[in-house]
């Protein structure tokens, strides 16, 4: 691979830091904070429900999924929950925004070793500013080139950003950790991929098409990447 | 100006699409929500204090609003809203998102007649997700080379902005309705801007240095300025 390559892109929640993990502890807390009026185990259920449904309106992201715990908990409370609840929710909600940033297993390495050789391109999607703050506080911004938030990690998206590089789909590596939404809109254009899974997925990255996992590698650890590229 | 200008970029609320006048009207709906706990016309006041409070950690747009409604809500009343009223503020939420696009007057007509003689962006700031869905609605995207999103208006930005356009500032007008997000910050670091006043801005918008009327252009409606480009 390496000799064509000229820019690598990387996904940033549960790539380069960890993200996924800290939504399921929140949910946690939402599930404790609703348990009076709904069986506690089938909550986070409810409340993925609700997200599915105002993806398209709401888009993706920290501010999104605090405004569909708050409508999950009326919902389920049959509109008993109480202000002080609600409070809460908008608490957790806010500690999550407000999380540090905790890198994974030999990021800045693999960052460090790549950037002489690529340029390198961060592309992530969500909320706008909760990114723009996780990857100044991730301290790894002087490592990016340019930095990519998408509503939405799909093939038009990914066309449009490899024709605003000025490279070939072919020249263009993603690495990250969701078939979904790093791996498939990717090959699908032509380019490559390289999948790194991570133990916690959310359950949304999880509905798609099935992969023919010859049409691109997946390691085991960010750090083997550097045996390919 | 003419010569010299080779990039145009555009503001979005309330330069090419009304904005502002929506969010006053939801927010009137919202004091009425919450006028049994508080006084009705001072509500809009702690709103915006609320709002201010939360723009570090939310950033601008529709659901920051959105969650400071709800916050205020709780804290005006003493914890005392009932869940029906909080479903209600989200249901005019979710209303605001899902607004049909009112283009302002001469708009098109204006794109069409620079987008032969300059390369046109529009560079908006507010949530990633509404403002591309905003773009889309108003049927105006094939005018764009270029959307720019940002989670802030400020120096900063615009230059990094200007530096991926591989312009020069002196090269770059901005055209917007807003002194504090379109004018000076873009003044500031050298480029060019029409200021196009709209009839009602935000309280927000609002608060900005004293300006130096004569560093930029103040046109009256958006057709003039087919006078000077």
């Amino acid at each position: 691979m390496k000799k064509s390559i000229k820019i690598i892109g990387f996904d940033a929640d549960d790539t380069l830091w960890v993200n996924e993990p800290f939504y399921r502890e929140t949910e946690k807390q939402f599930a404790r904070i609703v348990s009076p009026y709904y069986a506690e185990n089938e909550i986070n259920d409810e409340l993925f429900k609700t997200e599915m449904r105002n993806l398209a309106l709401y888009g993706y992201g920290a501010k999104s999924f605090v405004l569909s715990m708050i409508e999950t908990a009326l919902r389920l409370s049959g509109n008993k929950i109480t202000a002080i609840e609600i409070s809460k929710i908008i608490e957790i909600g806010k500690a999550q925004l407000n999380l540090p940033i905790e890198l994974l297993d030999g990021v800045e390495m693999v960052l460090q070793k790549l950037q002489p050789h690529y340029k390198l391109i961060l592309a992530t999607k969500g909320d706008l500013l909760d990114q723009e703050q996780k990857l100044q506080k991730s301290g790894l911004i002087e490592y990016f080139h340019h930095i990519e938030i998408m509503s939405d990690k799909h093939e038009n998206n990914y066309r449009k950003l490899i024709k605003r590089l000025d490279i070939e789909p072919q020249d263009f590596v993603m690495i990250g950790n969701s078939i979904k939404s790093d791996i498939l809109p990717v090959i699908n254009i032509g380019a490559r991929a390289i999948h790194v899974p991570y133990h916690t997925t959310w359950q949304h990255e999880n509905d798609h098409e099935e992969t023919d996992n010859s049409k691109f590698i997946t390691v085991e650890k960010l750090t083997e990447v550097l045996n390919i590229l």
